[in-house]
């Protein structure tokens, strides 16, 4: 069987022949970016081939147009017995950046809540059995518990029963008991361990991303964050938006592979966590996950598939508590997992979280409006009046998807553009200041909003064919702007971005903005009346709120009601896990909205094409971008 | 290393050198009998070299007294590269006598009651989703649910969730509910299938014996038995007694061991009952299990080691109820499973469950006495007014431990023994008719009897030494008779009873009469005065009520209050599966009985004292013995 190995990591693999290089490094854990989910149709997953041969998968030639040794992993198959290909390394992979801003970014906002986590430890002595009187172990437990105010139909589950005996004798009966919902019967015993470890109390929030993964251990009783980690999905291998993981799904093994990958990563981040917290993992309590719909079902294990069919039903949206061992999360077994509530197949726990970090769940005066922006965007319009909410599919232009020469924002991609108004020749910045290897989705918002300020394209996105600008090729019908040329370029191949590419990315930028509109009209609300506008996510972090507004992603309204709330999702995450008051805020927020089916919206199609100009069709809509141009 | 091979079953294994020949069965998964758990005091664990040498694990020479090639399998290791031995075969353990025995014992019984088991199955039709509002799978199944009569709160585990999408989907909704406690909060599902299959809703029921476990496969809402069987339970290589268990247990892995093998047996029955009822394994939804309480601890892998030690105390004795897959049963992985309540540390669940099969839960006028008889023997008196229950240590005689010659009920055991008393020669018969290789329980009881009657003993149980009897030999201060001579023995010896036997077996037989005298004592009760004795138990199968009563185990009462009640502890089980009432009047009947611990009771010493006599020393309480003889 031949042999591939995988560059720089170095992993190899062992592949039957016909087994194609995306398959082969699915199974090698090497990570290739492939927003198609290996469908042939992107061309994205580019490796290149350092010794040994490929070939095509259908048995045809390879383009002789492509630059040598570079191909598309989902199309070739290996072609020698030893095969070893370059991967592009994706920025950021190696977690540490991620977990950076991930603590920074949460953990001052936390501090301000009282702890009030559903698990309590207390320290007990239990009376050790007298001559007299048949007194099993669990009974006397219960009593000395009966005392702390559990009530006596408190559950101990198997794993706690196993050992309790030893346990209730190590230290003359002196016991840290922690228990979950000690008010509310069924009260449950999560733990007993010998002593008294009451110091000891910890939980983890956790944000599951499509693409990014971020764990955050926090001391339950004072609400300090112990240790952050964050690390890429291990699903992405298996597509990179949610339509390809659930296609991937209802393959043979799909699901429990996905759900495996993603609590593999998880368990590794718990890993990382608690040694640099210092901790076990068994002394972990306590567990939110935080993640769109479709993440939540396959964390679960649960069958994705209709989510993705009409009329794009989940099988749960609602706050359930697992256990940890259910969930094969390594952490105390007994552990209960809360999985945030979701309001529809596209707006899920991430946004409800989400919001927590917001005025939104507040009853107040003022008016808001929360968009995630990402291949998904979701978004959320509330007052005290009215919550309503609905998820838009942009498509992955955001992040370099569909577009010829698109990559995501991993080393030599093109984040930063700026074009002389005089011959419309560009200078660009790149991730890693590497050369340039394409271009990331900020980037193209940056080059739209330059070539549109400087007169490039027109309000359509056609480019200027007067000549004026030798920057800007015409090729029969198709016009194209070179970013960079053949010699500066690293893939071989001139960079450019055609008027496709950028009729992808007005799409995408109208889809979220007829979205916000559709809302705010809906609740009779105007732009100018919002009190301020959160901006959520990691796409968010590096948008240009000034060059969103330009292209008419975001509307033109004062720049100081602009708010990034940074991973909202996980600090949300980390609110729920330390209080319930919390909680119950994001479950009583979650059923007050209202969840708008854009497909079945007669109105959506009406703004959508309204909003397919730069930076709309009713320019009255973006005074200051006229002002500009 | 060694390679032993053991007949007739032909398994082999190989063996690190210095590992016992009864370890290395244990491995090999081959039984051996061995009351003493494989110390070396026993003798009982022979076994025969067929190839090869053995050695003493001591280092010592062995015994050349001993039988050339008979050797005790915990004392000698193997001497040579290659091994073989053969090992006795225990009588039944092929399974087939006691799966009749169990069907015969419970089938008609239990169709005296009406079935009204915890789980029910329903067949609804769940809706489809409609476009215009998010109703996610399980908020439409519980909708359904809901007119059924289960309330909102409704619990659906994460196993069920997985697959819900499918199953709601696959035919148009029509679905098969099977959910568990419908009336009480918090009900929960165990299983939603398509189409309707209302007629398929089986439980088991299982007795955990220490030596025998037991499956039975029911039909919930007829009652019917649909297959029955039963096998030595696996944990049996690892000790005889619940004591030997106990200490296994500690050993490192040990209880996890034992969790195993008593899994392993219960699913190997769980396979067949389910091939010869045509079900899937997968349809059982409820399991009830009675046992002793060690049984029980070992069962749900609790450690039980201060069921050993004073005060005696079990980690738990009420009914609880867990999942079929904490637990490893295979069946629904969310079928509920309950273990019959037990009393005390050596008065479990077996004993509840048993008290079913009788008149004692039931209020009435009688007065009951209830008799388990073996290595333990348990008792409960009974009436309206009050309910006892207590366990003695009969010690191994009646399964043949303790007796130079003894035996379990295995082919050639000695079961009948006829005395002609004119000259004392014995006449005798044995299981399987084979040669004779010793004497089982039930043979001794027989014997010391038969010794009794015809003048050859003394109460005390001394020989007749006047030389009138050639079968009984005198060889210094010690007495024996010989049963079979070495000619006519299987085993190259004679088989022989001695003095220190027969006074093992008055031990045990005062310990079982004096626990039941005392009881009756303390309740101000007389034997006459009892309605009924129910005997349950495999060993009261084999007991002839005559001959217990003539060396004073059981009272000298009218011989039809005597009842032989079968496998109790199965049937009872059977009870509390079909049906909720039979479960709390075992709940109820658990809560009411007073344990009395024999070891703490003062007056337990006199009336064990006074009847270390045949058949006691008291002879007014046995008038029919001190006719005939």
């Amino acid at each position: 069987m031949p042999l591939v190995t995988f560059q720089p990591s170095g992993k190899s693999i062992e592949v039957a022949s016909g087994i194609d290089l995306m398959e082969a490094a699915r199974r090698a854990g090497v990570a290739i970016d492939a927003p198609c989910g290996g469908k042939g149709t992107c061309g994205k997953c580019l490796v290149k081939v350092l010794s040994g041969t490929v070939q095509r998968r259908d048995g045809g030639v390879i383009d002789p147009n492509d630059p040598p040794g570079i191909v598309t992993a989902c199309t070739v198959v290996p072609g020698s017995e030893a095969l070893t290909v370059e991967v592009p390394k994706l920025s950021g992979y190696d977690g540490g950046k991620f977990a950076e801003d991930a603590v920074s970014e949460t953990a001052q906002s936390g501090l301000l809540i009282p702890c009030d986590p559903i698990t309590r430890q207390v320290a007990i002595t239990v009376n050790q059995p007298a001559g007299d009187a048949v007194e099993p172990d669990v009974y006397r437990l219960l009593k000395s518990l009966a005392v702390q105010g559990c009530n006596t139909s408190t559950e101990i589950p198997l794993f706690v029963l196993r050992n309790l005996a030893a346990v209730l004798r190590e230290d003359d009966g002196r016991v840290t008991v922690t228990v979950s919902h000690p008010e509310n019967p069924p009260c449950t015993v999560i733990d007993v361990t010998p002593g008294d470890r009451t110091s000891r109390h910890f939980g983890i929030a956790v944000d599951i991303g499509t693409t990014t993964i971020a764990v955050q251990l926090v001391h339950l009783d004072t609400g300090a964050i112990k240790a952050t980690a964050a690390e890429y999905n291990g699903q992405i291998p298996c597509g990179l938006d949610v339509i390809s993981r659930i296609n991937y799904a209802h393959r043979r093994g799909g699901l429990e592979e996905l759900k495996q990958r993603v609590t593999d990563t998880i368990n590794r981040l718990i890993g990382i966590v608690c040694i640099n917290g210092a901790i076990g993992a068994g002394e972990i309590c306590e567990a939110v996950f935080s993640g769109n719909t479709t993440m939540t079902h396959l964390l679960l294990g649960i069958n994705p598939e209709y989510i993705r069919l009409h009329p794009y039903t989940p099988t749960l949206l609602d706050a359930k508590s697992f256990s940890a061992r259910d969930l094969g999360i390594n952490s105390n077994p007994n552990a209960p997992v809360y999985c945030s509530p979701g309001v529809g197949s596209y707006v899920g726990g991430d946004i409800t979280a989400g919001l927590l970090c917001t005025e939104i769940p507040r009853s107040g005066e003022g008016t808001y409006l929360f968009l995630d922006i990402g291949t998904n965007g979701e978004l959320v319009v509330g007052n005290r009046d009215a919550l309503m909410t609905c998820a838009c599919s942009a498509g992955p232009a955001f992040e370099g998807g569909g577009i010829s020469c698109g990559m995501r924002a991993a080393t030599g991609a093109i984040e930063g553009v700026e074009i002389d108004a005089a011959t419309g020749k560009p200078r660009v910045w790149t991730v890693g200041s590497a050369a340039p290897r394409g271009i990331c989705g900020s980037g193209m918002i940056g080059l739209v909003a330059e070539l549109f300020l400087k007169g490039l394209i027109d309000p359509a996105g056609k480019f200027d064919r007067s000549g004026k600008f030798e920057s800007i090729q015409v090729a029969g019908r198709q016009a194209y702007f070179e970013l960079a040329t053949v010699h500066q370029s690293d893939t071989g191949k001139a960079i450019t971005v055609s008027e496709t590419d950028i009729d992808n990315l007005i799409r995408a930028k109208a889809a979220i903005y007829s979205a916000c509109a559709l809302m705010m009209r809906q609740l009779e609300l105007s732009f100018e009346g919002l009190d301020c506008i959160y901006i959520a996510g990691g796409f968010g972090r590096f948008l240009d709120i000034e060059k969103a507004i330009v292209i008419g992603l975001l509307p033109d309204v004062a720049r100081a009601k602009f708010h990034y709330i940074g991973n909202s999702s996980l600090n949300g995450s980390y609110r729920v896990l330390i209080s319930r008051k919390q909680r119950m805020l994001q479950q009583a927020c979650a059923r007050a909205m209202t969840y708008i089916d854009l497909s079945n919206d007669s109105g959506y199609m009406d703004q959508y094409t309204a909003a397919l100009f730069l930076p709309h069709t009713d320019k009255q809509l973006f005074p200051s971008v006229n002002i500009r141009r």
